[in-house]
């Protein structure tokens, strides 16, 4: 179905050999959060945010003919008869230049009374979503969409067998607002060598209702989602888009299947063509709806470490960047939101209704 | 010591009457996080980021001269014979006029199989640190800012009287990307009725490390730090200013007192002032190191439930907003940070030589 070039998976950017460079992972004692150590990510045009907001003045890595300027690919789909790493590719993902982890090196934990530390590794590759500086997700066509996904499982497919790693995450930030230091659009997949807190958490609290209530939580709030339908933004054959009950921040949207499965990156081909078409009517009525907002959008899925997740449901979760993060976000992890679900998925479904795919 | 007038405590806008207005508690099956739906909350000049930060271009309702246009002052500091609500202050307290949460009402829990909810209960308030609109921290005199951090005291101590409540947090953005809507230097206070997990999981690490060694763990922190010295920035006769071993971005500072105290409001005057000269130290610091960075200041402080924390250490973080949240943040609540602590300290201690204060 796609014409598919494979390279080297264990691309490492020499500069990376540089002891001093090498990331890693500690331990904060208090609240038992890892966080990475990563000093090459200093060194990515934009790392900063300036009230400006200015972008650096460069050419454009992504873009087709500046293949150099990358570290080489290590998957693409592009037209017979092209060289890997030259143009001719419509979907290309690459280590990255300024990785959070990197893939050589020894996990080699260390630890003290009070302090825990590990080695950085991990895999941190980024998808260019496509060939075209100026498209997005909702100009792309549908199958173009539709092939992004499909490549993104083929990346988790490959990264799951390095019996290192135990959690994997792909996310896109969109737009300067939500983090994106370059604007051609790309997505990133991570790999890390330990379950986040946050996501053993969320796991915690699906097992608890499994246990209790025999059914996954992701199915039963999709039934009553549905049911009520205050909260439903649109819904495709195998899809529902919905404002969740407790959303963090405005126009939070997640995106789940409605049948159940625990891994993305058990997705058919025919699923991801479903998934396009509701990634690209949820975005498009959120630019009618609140005027093209910068977003975060992130994949959930299950760890690798167990066969399978009976209690939890992949999913993607969009988040508009409309608002800070301040101090009481930060102090207490909990979120104020100003626009209730029910609202923001009224209005959202007004726009869905109003245009025509 | 202070000349203090205190007006009436339970001041409520009309506006909250409304009763579609009323704020609420909603909890996340998932994560078991609450996030707080708060509709007034939209209303606020600046409640929205944009590209361009542009500011409202509105008189500043926390000028002098300005005093209607806030809800009444439950606190001041002002000189004799000058009239609540009118100039003469140094120091005000005002109920938020946009608040997250609002003093009347019911908790009243409501739960279904998937979804549970309280009323939006709790106390928001905003301390307005200065009549000057232009000053900040590091420009007020020493004995102003101890001043300010003696009337956070004294509406700890109010708050705490009031038995619904089972956390305060005090907190400070400053500068438009840290989330503050108002220029003119203020404090925010938000007395909520639940303990956010987030800082459960803090006094859940101090209470295992306490139950192991039989020592507070900040204790054992300040002495560490001490010892080796890397991690420090400065320190005063009662605090200590350090780099967190797992700072979750560059130049994430926590400032300590070093006896220990496992409430905030159980600082004696003399403390706020030595207090008082380490904060401005540290952001004089700072701001040498990193160019007058937009930063979020949160007092982490025991919960009011309990008579004492023996675990617990109250303390002020200070994380100065260089880079953006995004989505792998959003996904694991893992940080990515490219500073190592130990640089971040060594800057800040060459920018605390090269100045006195």
């Amino acid at each position: 179905m796609l014409s598919v070039q494979q390279s080297e998976p264990a691309w490492m950017n020499r500069m990376h050999d540089n002891r001093n460079m090498r990331p890693e992972i500690r331990k904060d004692p208090l609240s038992n959060r890892w966080i990475i150590i990563s000093k090459v990510r200093s060194m990515r045009p934009n790392a900063w945010i300036t009230t400006r907001h200015k972008s650096a003045d460069l050419i454009c890595p992504f873009c087709p003919g500046n293949e150099s300027e990358t570290p080489p690919e290590v998957y693409a789909i592009r037209k017979p008869d092209t060289k890997p790493n030259k143009p001719g590719w419509s979907i290309r993902v690459i280590s990255n230049k300024y990785p959070a982890l990197i893939i050589e090196g020894e996990i080699n934990p260390i630890s003290n009374r009070l302090y825990e530390k590990m080695g950085g590794v991990g895999a941190h590759e980024v998808l260019i979503e496509t060939s075209h500086h100026d498209l997005d997700l909702t100009s792309m066509s549908r199958k173009h969409v539709a092939n992004i996904f499909w490549v993104i499982r083929e990346r988790f497919l490959d990264l799951s067998r390095d019996k290192r790693f135990q959690f994997i995450i792909a996310f896109k930030n969109h737009g300067k607002l939500a983090g994106a230091s370059i604007d051609h659009p790309h997505f990133q997949i991570i790999a890390i060598p330990l379950i986040p807190k946050q996501v053993e958490e969320e796991l915690d609290g699906a097992r608890q209702y499994y246990l209790k209530n025999s059914h996954c939580i992701f199915c039963d709030i999709i039934d009553q989602e549905l049911m009520i339908s205050s909260r439903l933004v649109t819904q495709t054959r195998h899809f529902i888009a919905i404002e969740p009950y407790a959303a963090r921040s405005p126009y939070e949207t997640w995106i789940v299947p409605r049948s159940h499965q625990c891994r993305f990156q058990e997705i058919s081909y025919e699923l991801t063509s479903d998934l396009a078409d509701i990634v690209k009517i949820t975005l498009h009525a959120m630019n009618q709806s609140i005027g093209k907002p910068a977003f975060n959008l992130v994949l959930h899925t299950s760890p690798l470490i167990k066969p399978d997740y009976p209690e939890y449901h992949w999913h993607l979760e969009i988040i508009p960047k409309l608002m800070n993060f301040a101090g009481f976000e930060i102090g207490t992890g909990y979120h104020i939101n100003p626009i209730p679900p029910e609202e923001a998925a009224a209005k959202l479904r007004e726009a869905v209704h109003q245009h025509s795919f």
